[in-house]
């Protein structure tokens, strides 16, 4: 009888290395990769992998492009892994590309190895992860959950192509939009291998990271609303200051970020300021900055989310500005399937890898799959130094080894 | 005897506000008055100037094209008075035009009615005393007094014009330009009328200002580098978050400026910030402000200076990030001749105009005189709301007539 043991003989870093460096050469770009959503070069870099994947599989194509494959097609149920192949422009070699790999890896193993799993694997290859292009993420996950609106069809790239007629362009006729175009009932779980993106593995030399849920972020934009004056001229007493306002507000949300992530899961990000029509010599009458809150627990960023809004105006109102504060985005966290978390867990204990469990800092396809009720895992592979959307994303070469055989026995052993 | 009163009556403000509106229609824009420095308009203005001074004025333009005007081109030594007549782009009708027209009005009523004068005055007109073209300030009064270096006629404009050529574009041919165009043993002392710039004199509801001091600034580029990181991904506790690092220190050098303005004469301001390459889901590794530090007091003002630099190196310690502080300008403040000072204060008294004494927060013309040593003075007249360098910019009649009243008398009186 075969063993798990003789699985991971059929895991081999060095075939996923060339795969990823072979991929990272189908790119419009020369510096780091770029291979936006329904692009030529996220065609090719399909066609690649096609070329890579044992000739005996099933190869099915959905009305989007997605792209499923198994050597079993005839199991009535299956756990389906993978990830997707297009980038951010002047993006990395593993967002997206490392998971759809190591999935092959993985079932492909499962495969030769001839291990009796309870579900057999399907590899899931998905378009359009990125939101780099239209604006939107995870088109192609969400197409094949009939999780799409009409509304994203209209949604515009950068030259103002609408994403059905990029999809037309590259050789795709999207038909039954709000419609799943994979069979629901063939699904009995998904995992999903990624780069972390962040730099807690690294911090805490761990190799593998378990995802036990999905940070997701409220979000808003502030604009300040000072009174210009001249720089010299203006008595510090009767300045209306956008810009010191501002900036005592992102003081506070930062501290009230850091108490929150000491009572629950939390981060807090103004990453954008912009002083508007400043100048050296001028006070600044107009300020905008963006807010990002993350947590995987509503409730708590909730919370922290009312403390924010309070604090800023508090400021405004005690500098005696005005202040607006616009929603734009507001996402649930998703927690990820106990069973699959566990299935996973198991699976690295027994691997021997160096392995935690942890959030995950954004979306992934996987979250798909999880908001849709299908048991959903992933596994994060360290991201050096936490570059991440960039050319210089690296990860460790024990970091690959450990999750595609984990993956593989998690693959294997889920029941 | 002619006596004071009989020279007020030759002060209309009408016939000022009349040659203001004139003026105003002399602009390459619309919106607001445009007349860059060596520009068509600029030009223009000056000859609709000289067309408005009395025929039988002594009329002198220099190698630069700064404008002296004098009825009485016999006496050994006279009180310069005037201003310039270029603008920013887009700006208002009063910035340099007010002091022209109200020089003329104040040389005028002198002349007609024939009060005794000790130095009696003549007009001066300077070319290119806004920076907005060229990026030096007082071109034509540094010219006219000697203080120009050959390196600033290599400055260009934003289209690559340099100052030499625009001279020479509007029919000026500079010579010998690091001696002074005009005969210095003539001047006896300098006074100039100018809108204030900030909201200090509408804020005490005074008609006129009366210059002690100029402010002049010390100019900082402060650089922050943190790290670029995953908004989502990257827990608070490791965070080198460039942005929250700057508003941090933006916070202290406000309570710093305002600590420094109750010990003595401050105004600090932030005027402009970059968060370079930021995104709404990223940290910001690297973040651009500057910093405008002004006094009457330079001993203050290092002193301030030196706690702003000091604890901007304290929080980027205390936050394990990186900072630059750039020196990139430093000017010394300048202190106006007292015995102008009173002779204007005490003709404001006479005058029975609502006046006190004030700083400038800018530099202008009448700067370069007290620089070369010559007696200066300078009237302020209210910005409405304080609005300057644009379009809505607006003063009081009371303020024009109180000031333009002071300034005659003062011309006059001045021994």
């Amino acid at each position: 009888m075969t063993t798990e043991t003789d699985l991971l003989e059929y895991v081999d870093v060095s075939r996923i290395r060339r795969r990823l460096d072979e991929l990272s050469e189908i790119s419009s770009t020369t510096e780091g990769v770029t291979r936006l959503a329904y692009s030529e070069e996220e065609n090719q870099a399909f066609e690649y992998l096609i070329d890579e994947i044992p000739d005996h599989y099933s190869i099915k194509e959905d009305s989007i492009g997605n792209l499923f494959a198994t050597p079993d097609p005839d199991a009535d149920r299956s756990v389906f892994t993978g990830s997707h192949l297009d980038t951010v422009f002047n993006g990395g070699h593993l967002d997206g590309a490392l998971g759809v790999v190591t999935s092959l890896e993985a079932v492909n193993a499962i495969h030769r190895s001839d291990v009796d799993a309870a579900y057999p694997p399907t590899l899931a290859i998905f378009r359009a992860e990125e939101s780099a292009r239209f604006g939107y993420h995870t088109i192609g996950s969400r197409g094949a959950l009939g999780m799409l609106e009409t509304d994203t069809f209209a949604a515009a790239d950068q030259n103002g192509v609408p994403l059905w007629r990029a999809m037309q362009d590259v050789g795709f006729q999207p038909t039954n939009l709000s419609e799943p175009s994979i069979e629901l009932d063939r699904i009995a779980a998904f995992m999903e291998v990624h780069i972390e993106q962040g730099r807690v593995l690294e911090e805490l030399e761990n190799d593998v990271g378990i995802v036990s849920s999905i940070r997701a972020p409220v979000r808003y934009k502030c604009s300040v609303h000072g009174k210009y004056d001249h720089s010299g001229a203006t008595p510090m007493g009767i300045r209306k200051d956008a810009l010191t306002a501002a900036s005592d507000m992102i003081v506070e949300i930062e501290a009230i970020a850091e108490n929150g992530a000491e009572q629950g899961d939390m981060v807090g990000t103004v990453g954008t300021i912009e002083s508007v029509d400043g100048s050296i010599n001028q006070i600044c009458g107009e300020v905008i900055f963006t807010i990002d809150l993350r947590s995987t627990n509503a409730t708590h960023r909730d919370e922290i989310e009312e403390q924010i809004i309070s604090e800023i105006e508090n400021i405004a109102d005690s500098r005696e500005i005005g202040v607006e504060t616009e929603l734009i985005e507001e996402t649930d966290p998703v927690h990820l399937d106990n069973g699959v978390v566990s299935c996973l867990e198991s699976a690295a204990k027994r691997g021997g890898a160096d392995h935690q469990i942890m959030p995950s800092g954004g979306g992934h396809d996987a979250m798909n799959f999880q908001l849709n009720n299908f048991p959903t895992g992933m596994l994060f592979v360290p991201s050096i130094d936490g570059v991440s959307h960039n050319p210089g994303e690296q990860t460790t070469s024990k970091g690959i080894e450990e999750a595609t055989r984990t993956l593989a026995m998690g693959l294997a052993a889920y029941e």
